[in-house]
């Protein structure tokens, strides 16, 4: 099958590019660097299956033009910054919602139905029942991101019902794992790198999220596509488990040989908009049979290793 | 106090305009004309305590000079055509979305932090569960309209987190009554007064669908803002009752002293994205001490009554 993936050089979307190329697929790959790495896409480039179009979702001619050949589309790019909403409220606009109607309507321009779209948790604001199901009460949005997020899955689900689309929407925890660049893990390490002695962390601590390794998103991503038929597919994607913020930098800092003193801004939430507890309930991909391979703590550890390993991610990041 | 009203010259931006001055307070009304009338405002021009912007909502720059000296913005301005969202999704992407995104950033330019938003019960898409509450399961959107006036829900309600505003939401039945210009009744009407003999209707006639009137909408909307406090509240507003098209058919009928052949299109949805079965849950806002006056049927007739009264809505109408 020939993909499209908006943020091919993310995080998450140029370890779905080597997922598929490894799987025989080919990947039309769509990025425009504004937080993507060139180095991501190393491995992809060797492959003859592999085009990458350096290209703004905000620039539908592109984007239309880019998209033609394809069979299905993962749209990943995105403004992934939880944190910084209030900020700049625009960029969640832009890059959120005007971005996923133009890949919408670059579809619809060239005929292509078929959508897997990157949501998250986020949309649930803070829940009232754990752990949260997709069908939980009709939530209430605590962050730019979220809001954000759920406008581009309504989006989707209109042009599934308006215009024969066929949409898969994943609800993810926080993803750890190779090629992971920013998130609490990225934070610490950094944060230990420069001061071994001292760590400040946002909130008390004691904020409860669960987690998700990369490798185990990708399997449960894949089988939706491949298993589910629906008009409109909803998964919460995320582990049966959920740590404490305190637990991981035990994680991280037992693995790193280090003990420093932990300082806590305090406060259950760790800036405005977070969410105290996040959890969500993946009966649904699991009843599909998806197993996911690896614990939180597992992923964490891994998550510490790639940034060891890869020194340039967090040195030379803008 | 001193209201700013968006859409200040459509079906409800007017009669609210009317009314909040009557109640003694200032408003600026803020309308493109688009779908807004100059007539709908010939008893404000009375007032000298309106004063009327036309503006568009797309225009940040107008807006946010226009907004500047309000206490409380009421954002009525919205494409409000539900029916056809998919010749055209650019619009509600445009004017529910992005026009709701300008209002909350002129707002904040301006340090003004109260906002009531139209929404509309399309954001619960189809439910399973009737009378639907405002915490109904997490819906799906089925059309663009329900899509986009859950994002300006959450944008809104991202605000109230991130910046401090405080929102009111009102998911609406349709509105009926004086100045109503588009809808069932307006295409009825306007049909029987082309050919009293025929009447064609889309979808099968048992279409169940609940109303309210225009001056029990104003009632429920000014009570919540006087009574609710929370930062962000969501209220439905409609009948405890619900009623077939065919029960609306006849009461117009009845009305205007015509027996026409009714002519089915067919099908249980009067067009994609349709929704066969309309019935909310307005226990929330009647706990407040919210009692509607008008029941359907009185709303319908009355409607047709404006109508009768004023044939330049719609021999004029674009």
């Amino acid at each position: 099958m020939r993909f499209f993936i908006t943020g091919c050089a993310g995080f998450i979307g140029s370890n779905l590019t080597d997922r598929l190329l490894r799987d025989g697929h080919e990947v039309v790959g769509y990025d425009n660097f504004s937080t993507g790495q060139q180095r991501f896409l190393e491995i992809a480039h060797h492959s003859t299956r592999f085009k990458l179009v350096h290209g703004d979702t905000l620039n539908l001619d592109s984007l239309t033009s880019a998209i033609q050949d394809a069979d299905f589309v993962f749209h990943l790019a995105a403004n992934a910054d939880v944190r910084f909403g209030t900020e700049h409220p625009r960029k969640d606009l832009e890059q959120n919602i005007i971005a996923t109607f133009n890949v919408l309507e670059a579809m619809r321009a060239n005929d292509i139905r078929l959508i897997a779209f990157a949501s998250t948790g986020s949309v649930y604001g803070e829940p009232q029942i754990f752990p949260t199901m997709e069908d939980a009460p009709f939530p209430v949005q605590t962050s730019l991101y979220g809001a954000s997020k759920l406008a581009g899955e309504g989006l989707i689900q209109a042009y599934c019902e308006g215009f024969g689309f066929q949409g898969y929407i994943f609800r993810f925890v926080s993803i750890l794992g190779e090629r992971y660049t920013h998130g609490h893990v990225f934070d610490f390490y950094k944060s230990l790198c420069a001061n071994p002695h001292e760590l400040h962390v946002l909130g008390n601590g004691h904020q409860r999220k669960s987690y998700l390794h990369i490798e185990d998103c990708l399997d449960a991503m894949l089988l939706a596509v491949e298993k589910a038929h629906d008009k409109v597919n909803l998964f919460n994607l995320g582990l049966d488990e959920y740590c404490e913020v305190n637990d991981s930098i035990g994680w991280i800092t037992q693995h790193l040989g280090l003990a420093p003193k932990v300082i806590y801004a305090g406060g259950e939430r760790g800036w405005i908009g977070d969410n105290p507890f996040i959890y969500l309930d993946c009966a649904k991909i699991r009843a599909m049979g998806w197993q996911p391979k690896l614990t939180i703590k597992e992923s964490v550890i891994k998550t510490v290793e790639f940034l060891q390993n890869n020194k340039w991610v967090y040195e030379e990041r803008k």
